[in-house]
């Protein structure tokens, strides 16, 4: 057992409180791991509200870090003490009848213990005071110390900056990797972007990658459009300032439609949207943003029938042991700028204010620094 | 002017009646055909009906035609009179976006008018005591005389029996084109195909075609499912035996879901089970049916972003004029048994009972001599 500084959401709807937890070591196939720094996501704080219907509390957030290999239990081979490594929410086991399509990167491996907040034996690793803390998506960052599956760490280049590179533990690589594993975005193409927080910015660098010719930012709150301009979009859209839906507001832009759109907010109406504002014939939208529980989609059958294709994403089609060093590459070099992403940092002590700036749309991210 | 044979539709919910219409000459760009055969598909019935938003009346139906060319306007090139021909709904000019994009065979070159009933010069070529009768999917082969744009004829080879490879101007093709063409189906798939009319026949000849090793035909009416059977389904659902949702007894009958599945009914509650029935991570669900105007369809977005992927089909996605002899040659070899298709021939002057068949589900297709 180790001691940890973590925050901890005791319950719903409540502020994290910063106790110290204790950690039991990693049984055979799991790693601890110290969390250098972490993001805060929008679905930290989703599932913090009381609205994930799959939230269980008390539990450690966090899902989006970085950090450094502390111990390995029996039997883990592709990790060993001192390895830098980015925690994975969606693991890659590489055995599972998911793994070995070659069609997809949702891993099953942990799938059912994860959701439950739990690791693949059924119980926890944290306690506070002798009760159980529930783990949060398999990774748990906001706790100095946290222990995962050898299947949910990639491995990536010591040299990197983990303040920085634990950005592609979620956003920004859900965001690119839409753009280039899931909706396969080619040169030349013409691009929509529903919200611009995190992920939809992140989807514009993967627009400007692929070479996308027209990128069309479109967001209700216009000091957003700035850091868009900035990162790639050519054209911008407040659909406050239209009184015509705002698919036929792209419509016309467009002489019939994008290429393709992306959804990043998570509303069913934004959803509907960007599907209707592709065009006909070929037109695909790729929905990222998570809508709230039981909400649905829907659209007129003839939107498809005439050509048009539905699909989703999540954290972005990427495998994260096989992709995310190249990802790290990229941001070495500048092709990923991911210090645009950071608009604060601070200890995580002030892991709240963090919560706040989300909130008061303030931020795009915060980052802890342990 | 010549005088032609016609069943026509003189009002929504009324039998056709037959009668001697005028027919014009073809103007410049437009071909007169006479019609051999054509066979009696359910949107030639959902049109009369009434229930289609774009339905004018009087006019001549008919969409699934096999004739030879009569006379040739101005200008027209590709075809001379003798010719074989199979009148397109969706045409193909070579010009447009949509012809040139590479991507869809959604022609626009002839639509807009078309879609009122008319030629593309905005008359019509038909007329009954001195009054228009407007035209029908750019086709009206239920007259033995038809006018058509020359982009809306698909030359093919002369050997071939029109009273067969007419079908293949609509039903046969949509439901083996959206199998190859649209969804792609490979080798060794799963595939799911909700409803056995004719459309859904052909989806289950286009999935042998297309190498699947599961091919599990749904529909309330276990009659159909002999003759699945005999073009190639391996197992059999009818709803109606199951208390469970249909999406969920296919999930568990495959370990998950499967590779593809079709919906050819226009059943929006169809679509959705169509969509739930697909594998996550790598399931994909093509809507071919047509839905009454205004029906939407609606699913939790969930099922997107683990990657099920929603598109449509029209016409099998096929580009008439260049791929239609392919399909002759496939049904000559055998490899389409159209035969199959065909349960009951007559003449024009038994036309109604076409209807009253297909409607009493005794027919798969009907096929009227001139």
């Amino acid at each position: 057992m180790i001691k940890s500084r973590a925050a901890v959401a005791f319950e719903a709807g409540k502020p994290l409180e910063i106790v110290e937890v204790d950690v039991a070591p990693p049984k055979a196939g799991e790693v601890l791991v110290r969390i250098v720094a972490t993001g805060v996501c929008h679905t930290d704080a989703f599932t913090l509200s009381g609205d994930d219907p799959e939230g269980v509390f008390p539990a450690i957030l966090g899902h989006e870090g970085g950090g450094i290999v502390e111990a390995v239990g029996e039997g883990v081979t592709s990790l060993a003490v001192g390895d830098h490594v980015i925690p994975l929410y969606t693991a890659e086991c590489r055995e599972c009848k998911f793994c070995k399509s070659g069609k997809t990167n949702l891993c099953s491996s942990v799938r059912e213990t994860q959701g439950k907040g739990l690791m693949p034996d059924g119980t926890t690793r944290f306690s506070y005071q002798g009760k159980p803390i529930y783990h949060y998506m398999g990774c748990s960052t906001f706790s100095e110390y946290t222990v995962l599956p050898e299947v949910s760490l990639a491995k990536i280049q010591p040299e990197a900056p983990l303040e920085e590179v634990c950005l592609l533990g979620c956003g920004v690589t859900t965001g690119i990797g839409a753009v280039l594993n899931t909706a396969k975005v080619e040169a030349g193409s013409s691009v929509a972007i529903f919200g611009l927080g995190g992920i939809g910015l992140a989807a514009i660098i993967g627009a400007k990658m692929a070479g996308a010719s027209r990128i069309i930012a479109v967001d209700i709150n216009p000091d957003k459009f700035d850091k868009a301009r900035e990162l790639g979009a050519t054209e911008f859209v407040n659909p406050k300032d239209h009184e015509q839906p705002i698919q036929q507001v792209i419509v016309e832009m467009t002489d019939g439609g994008v290429d393709y759109s992306f959804e990043c907010v998570g509303n069913v109406n934004l959803m509907r949207a960007a599907l209707e504002c592709c065009h006909k014939g070929w037109g695909e939208s790729t929905i990222i943003g998570v809508a709230g529980a039981g909400q649905e989609i829907s659209t007129r059958p003839f939107q498809l029938v005439t050509g048009r294709v539905w699909r989703g994403s999540a954290f972005g089609g990427v495998k994260g042991r096989t992709e995310l060093p190249g990802y790290v590459e990229k941001a070495q070099k500048g092709e990923i700028p991911l210090n645009a992403f950071i608009t604060h940092t601070m200890g995580l002590e002030d892991i709240n204010k963090a919560f706040d700036l989300m909130h008061e749309g303030k931020s795009i991210r915060s980052v802890i620094h342990f």
